[in-house]
């Protein structure tokens, strides 16, 4: 792929995420003064229609006519490169990227290339309902001989509660039930727990061990300041053992 | 002004403070799900020529004919303002608001005119060379009966490397240092200081205290989202004493 000079981000999925992942962006490129960042168009549309709404029923205003437009805009001005920061959104990703000229970095095919390369076999996977329901992550873990663990139905409810009920809402979240989900998927011998959603990845702010966790927007950001040309600088340790395994 | 339904932000001036701008119009919209942000577009071109640069020698690469065509890419989308969340850049205001049809609104007006609403006299402003230089405030304090204390040349040299030496390249920041030059205002007879550069609004997370400092980038943030007809929360208390004095 050839070096990205104008980065397009097709956000607003939530709004949140987006303004973390590009603090991601600015905080892990190697810079000593502005002009060393990325030079990049960020499409915010908060109104989208909602992700999972759709995925789980499908009499729901459809988010990819959306999706496409401001991904349009983007090629318009001129991106050479467009991601997503949200892994439910990318129930939509072939919808978007047989109708884009632009390649699209797939968080999810990134993510598990990212586990592949440190070496996991069996991992956990915290999402909304939607990317689970989609079986979005299973489809690029076959051919890799991965294995995706997900939360009972129970556990999801509260997964789902802390993305839909606090973390966007900006309330406290309950930490406790949390662990208590990874607790769980550990005991069903998990290596490792992605953070299949960019909400969850605002809770590493809380303290989230490094060691067990991989977060999807972590290895989307790291990937994209490759494709950039720049340098990534202080991402998890995990991320230096996979330059190693390459 | 008409409600704005689709919001424009000419950022990367740098790329973290529009970061932190977002971040802010987010935090502070009342919101239940991510429909109930605000939509925009955010051009972050960080390779934008240096502002300061260009103010304090006018044969440094003039950054206004970039943070034009941004503004134009904006209009383009569609948007029906424009904020730029950069105090620096409002050196090129008047450049941009004769060639853009958008209003766009202005941080130093607007922050001049939240310190007159709680009754300020007299403040002290920290900001880059390049708004120091060019007298940003005086420009809006004069009509107002307002006066604007900046530092001395020795403190300035203390508060540019704390914006350019520091913030911008992700070092450490030397508070005491910072503190030094506040102490210094404060003993000139400033009520309060204006957080004048919105990479000094970074400076919050170290935990300054909100009856003394006035920040900028918070007051671009605040007449945003009422711009934009949504409901502000979570502001410093001294909002609600400028909405009582309204």
């Amino acid at each position: 792929m050839k070096t990205c000079t104008y980065l397009g981000i097709l956000g607003g999925l939530g709004p949140m995420s987006t303004v973390y992942f590009c603090e991601l962006l600015n905080r892990h490129t190697a810079a000593t003064c502005d002009a060393d960042h990325i030079d990049m168009l960020i499409s915010s549309r908060a109104t989208t229609p909602d992700r999972t709404a759709y995925i789980l029923d499908k009499s729901a205003p459809d988010p990819l006519p959306v999706m496409l437009c401001e991904a349009h805009r983007l090629e318009a001005a001129g991106v050479d490169l467009i991601v997503v920061p949200c892994n439910t959104a990318h129930y939509f990703y072939d919808g978007l990227a047989k109708n884009c000229q632009v390649p699209i970095l797939n968080i999810i095919d990134e993510t598990c290339a990212h586990l592949l390369g440190i070496g996991v076999k069996k991992f956990g996977l915290l999402a909304t309902e939607g990317t689970i329901h989609a079986g979005a992550y299973e489809r690029f873990c076959t051919s890799r001989n991965l294995t995706c663990i997900t939360p009972t139905e129970e556990e999801q409810v509260i997964i789902s509660n802390i993305i839909f009920g606090q973390i966007k809402q900006n309330k406290p979240v309950d930490m406790d039930a949390f662990h208590g989900v990874v607790t769980s998927l550990r005991s069903r011998g998990c290596e490792k727990i992605v953070l299949g959603c960019t909400e969850l990845s605002l809770l590493k702010k809380e303290g989230l061990n490094d060691e067990l966790f991989v977060d999807s927007l972590d290895v989307l950001a790291y990937r994209t300041i490759l494709a950039c040309g720049k340098t990534p600088v202080g991402f998890p340790t995990s991320f230096e053992k996979e330059e190693v395994a390459r």
